[in-house]
Formats: C-alpha cells, structure tokens, sequence
C-alpha cells in the first residue's frame, strides 16, 4: 500500500505539544502515513506569510500529496474550514486566504466544506480545529475517502493577494513579499518585470526610500563579501541580498515594504 | 511488520546533533520505527515543563506508543532511568518526575529501571544517557522486548505535580502551569474550578496582583483584536488570551505564578 | 525493499520552505527514503560548524545512509559538488570542507563530482542547489544509482580543520569547538591531552585569559549547581560546563576562542 504524505504548515512554533498532537492523531488514523514539516515558524496570525510559505513548497511535493495549513486567528468562528482538490493536490485549512496562493493557476476539482463528524475527532475543541478536524481530514483523505463525503460543496472561498504591481510613468511598485532567514528580501517582482523595465546588468530600485544600483548576478558570490546585490532567486522572485550578510537587517526592511523598480 | 512510533520529548534544543544522534540509534535497532518530536524546545533543566508538554501530547498517540523524555539534570548520577508500562502506552526517562503527568490517572502495568547492558549502548558516556540508554532501550522495545527484560522492578518513583489548587474563603488559588508561544496563560483551574465559583459568563481572576475581570468565552476572536479573554483551552484548561495578541508578555506573567479566583 | 536513510544539515533555519522542499524532491525519487534532520540551524555560512555537527552525528547512523549537508555560502560558482563514498555510508555537499570533519579517518572508496544532469531537476536555480541537485542526488543513491554514475572522479578536495594542539613549554593550547544549546563550552582536547597533561582530578585551563582551576568530573551534578566544572563529554572531548547554567555566557567565551591547558 502506497504511504501518503501529508504537509504541515502552521504559526504553532516548536515548543508546544500542538504540532505532535496533529501529528499523533494523523498516525493514528494513517500509520502509514508520512508528515512533512514545511514551516511551524509562520509570524502568528500572517495568513498571508503562511500562504506564500505554503505556496512556495507546495509543487515540489508528489502528486496526490495532503497539505494541511493553519493559520487561524478566528478559530471557532463561523469561518468554514475547507478541502480544496486540485489536479495536482490536496489543500485542507480555514477559509481565510491561507491556501488561496498555493491553489492559484491549478485546474480545481472541486472545494468541500469540512463538516462530516465522522471523519474528525469525536469530542472538539474551540481552538484547536488544527488537531480536531484538519487533522483526522487529512488522515482519511490518504486512507482513500472521496472528497465528496468531507462536506457540502463551496462554491467561493476567500483569496489572499500580495498587492499587484502598478505602472506609473516606467516605474514598477510592488512589494517585499517575504523576508528569509538569511536576511534575502524577496519582492513579488519577477523576470517579466526585469524585461519590462530592459534590465541587463544592472536594477535601479528604490526600497524604504534608498535608491539602490545593484548588479543583477546569478549567484551572491559575484559581489564582494558584505556587498549589496540583485538576483532572481530560486522561486522565481528578485531577490536583494547581501553576499554572506543579512539584506533585511542592513537595510531595516520588512516583508510589506514598498518598492518601486524605476530606469534612472 | 506494523512499525511502531517513539516519541521525543527533551530540553535539546535543535542546534546540536544530539537529537539526530538518539535517532540514528533508534533506526539503527529498530529501522521501521517512526520517531515523532514532541517538543526538544523544553526550557533547559526545567522538568516539571517537560512532564507538562508531554502529559498533553502523549494521549493523542495510538495505544502502545512508546514515550521517551529527557530532562536530565542530574545525568550519570545515581538516578534511575525508568520505564513505565501503562495501559495504554510505555514511558522511558530519568526518574526525576518528568514522566509522572503523562501516567497520572492511567493504569501501571509494571514499572522497571533500566539496567540491562544488552539493551543499551555498548560504550556509553556519562552526559548523554538519552542517547546512549534511552534510545537503544525503546527501539528494542519496538523490537518486541518485554519490559521486563530491561532491569529490575521499581515499585516507587519520582512525582512532579502543579501546586495543588487551595481553596480559602470563597477564593480559589492555582497557578500558571505553561506558557504557550502564542502568549496565552494556561492556569491549573478548569471545568470544575468554575462551577465551584459558578462562573457564567464572567470570570474574576487575580494574576500578578492585577484583579482582571474578563469575558469567559468559545473563541478567542469573540472579543476585539488586542482585547483580553478567558477560555477553557484545547487541553481543557483554563486560558487567559488576548485576541492575537500576547497575553504573558502584556501582562508580564510566566510560568509558576500564582493566580486566584474569586468572587467580586 | 530495504528504506534508506538520508540526513540533512544545513544553515537554513526552520522558518522558510526551503528544508521541506528538499524533502519533497526526495520522496518524489524514493517514497521510501528516511529523511533525518541533524541540524538547520548551523550559524549562517559556517562551515566549520555545520562539519563539526555532522561529524558528530554521522558515525551514530546505520551503515549505509545518505548525509547532505548545505553551508555553501559560494553556490552557484565554480565550486563542486561532491559525493564522497566510504566503508561507512555516502556524503553529498559543496567542496569547501563542510563534508572534511565527518569523513575524517574514514576509508574513501571513491570521491564523484556530481555532475550528471539526469540525476539531477531539470530546471536549476542559481541558489539552491540543496533542493535542485544534492536532494535528487541524494535520493537517487537510496534507489541504488552508483555513485560512479553521478560525475567525474574527483581526487583532491577541499579540507577543513581545527586548529592544531600545539605543545609550548608544557603548556597545551587548543580551541573551542563547538558551544552547545546548554551552554557547553566544546574544546578540542581530548582523554589524550589530559594524559600528557598528567591530569587527574583537577584541571588548570585559560579561557579568555581568565585562569580556571577546575575539578575533572564524570557528571554535571558533581559540582554544586551554578558551579564549573570540566569533563570529558558525550563526544570524547574536554568541556567547560556549569552545573544546570550557561557556561559559555557565564565566561564570556565563543566558538573559535583559543584555550590552554597548564600545569600550575
């Protein structure tokens, strides 16, 4: 029997019990079954921070694979919780815009609301839907129950945007959509935008009011060590990095920021 | 062959090799177990943390499940390393009182230390006893080994418990028995500690000498954004919250202090 | 069919999508493979730390496993990737010494540039050559690929060490190696150097020119608690530790500070 895998990205952390629990209660219904973290360390409550997280990992995971999200700040409200069955995938989390990045360009099946008592837990908590529902979903979902029997059909769910990038006058705005580990300021520009604005060797951007000449490279190290630089990162974004520094730190930005592209 | 799952709980961290290295052991025994980390984030030395985490977790794992953890301050000395057979479930650890909330109300089988060389690493330092006994120990029991072949039997062990909650003139004192990393508060009260002080909808709470008077709600979002609450949590404790917010931070609590209800 | 184990140890933290990306390409080639975390929170760019910690680590792990590990802090230049094949398991990595520690007093087989597109993605970034090319790498190897296949046969690579004990007038001076999640203060000094040192229950060490007379223990609870004390460690080297505190942040001292043994 083929295991099946099942992804977890949540704004739990790592000391809690909360993610071993999910975890638990998935084995318990699947033994077979194998989790993925793919992040725990969203910012609390950044559904949209989750989403492109999500979005990010998602297509890299076999075809068929489980990806549960939480990111739920009503938890326990009226917000429906939801199954999305794409071509590619399954999606389960809030109806919050947390699954609406990864799910964008994919052909949809169709989207349940997730209402079956006997496919969660019996007793449920308030505050926990991650480990009482989403979790026992996505268990009987690898152990072969037809979406159909989660709940009602949905026809519309709530989507989360990062903010379009706007022309004005041969400048570009967009945003910093994600800050990295490392410090790497990812913004939502990408290739299409470098050939919009005849980007050769070199990218005028403005970022917290500093105008920045950086070279477009193909790897940090084409700059000197400590030294500003602009790449296209390995998710397709324009990413502005410091050579073995920390971008975001040096130049104070956050993910939100604006930023304009402009020829000088 | 059904595989079987071990669980880790220690005070680690995971910077170092340390939990890979109880892994590697436990693959190299037994190379179809699943090891599941419930948390190596346990404040360092702090047992009653570690007992707490893994009493929460441990019931969501499937019968049979095998409970290893590891805060170990005194390490090497003359402390046992015991395994308790439940009912339900084995437990491995220092007998420092780390495991005493996990099998609190469930039916002990037996209890063992664990002094059977053969079960164990053949060279084993004096620092590092999860890697060296308690890993080998619970791969072999996944193996099928039965307790009884680890040592010898121990009839009496080390307990941790929350201050016992203390009643005195209409009031109610306990205290803050966690600390989650979203900020909330989980005290020792629950369910029966407010029908003793027939909370409806309000609950009057003292915690570090500020009287807070707050909505006893289902969910955190049934208040503003910012704005605190009360609820009875997902492990059925009673929770002081702030609508995504960080009610220990803004409130200047941790873990081990007191808090009292009362009646205004 | 036999699972295999595949480690990884990089410098990417645990916030982004990027380990759970390398996972996922690795169960798309082997849905069977084992994926083992050493460490992702090795310091940014060190590479003499991520090699210390799957030095570590490594040897714990059945014959046979994959070990990845990712500190490359020149991707995407001109440097290799490799595949070092010993008696004892296979090592993937950049050239550049992260690989050298673990390898260490290893019989080589053969070292490969891995080099081979088809055992490789198909598209690849720049920036992440984890995900695009030593995780399918990585996987492939599981499936049974030999490691001839991958590459050229490479016949020098690059080291890295610690520096040298040197002898001075009976004096000894070392380094510290590694400072751990408790505190640890990891010297490169071993049984050996305390031998020559004609140590027995005391030993003299400098430390940030702060002289220190310490007794030799077995256990961290030989000493009161908040006391130093030294002992040879769960990995057979000298370590300054403070019973139930923080070592390193008591002292002062980091990884890289030079120490010294003397006799008074």
């Amino acid at each position: 029997m083929p295991r099946s895998i099942i992804t977890l990205t949540t704004d739990f952390g790592l000391k809690d019990p909360y993610v071993a629990e999910m975890k638990a209660i998935i084995l318990s219904i699947n033994p077979n079954a194998i989790t993925v973290d793919i992040s725990h360390e969203v910012a609390k409550f950044n559904i949209r921070m989750g989403a492109y997280i999500l979005a990010c990992a998602a297509p890299y995971f076999p075809q068929g694979s489980v990806h549960v999200a939480v990111v739920d700040p009503t938890v326990g409200t009226k917000r429906k919780l939801i199954l999305v069955h794409t071509k590619n995938a399954y999606y389960l989390g809030p109806d919050n815009g947390i699954l609406s990045l990864a799910i964008k360009n994919q052909t949809i099946e169709d989207i349940h609301e997730i209402t079956n008592q006997k496919l969660t837990l019996p007793t449920k908590s308030n505050t926990f839907h991650g480990r009482d529902i989403l979790a026992p979903a996505a268990a009987h979902l690898t152990n072969g129950t037809p979406p159909s029997e989660f709940g009602p059909r949905v026809n519309k769910i709530t989507t989360t945007t990062f903010s379009q990038i706007t022309h004005n006058k041969g400048t570009l705005t967009g945003e910093v959509i994600h800050t990295d580990d490392f410090g790497n300021i990812v913004t939502n520009f990408g290739p299409e935008e470098l050939k919009l604005m005849k980007t050769k060797h070199t990218i005028h951007i403005k970022l917290k009011n500093k105008k920045l000449q950086l070279k477009l490279c193909k790897t940090y190290a084409e700059v000197p060590k400590q030294k500003p630089l602009a790449l296209i990162g390995s998710h397709n974004f324009l990413e502005i990095s410091i050579n073995q520094g920390n971008a975001a730190k040096t130049l104070k930005t956050k993910t939100g920021d604006k930023t304009t592209l402009y020829q000088p």
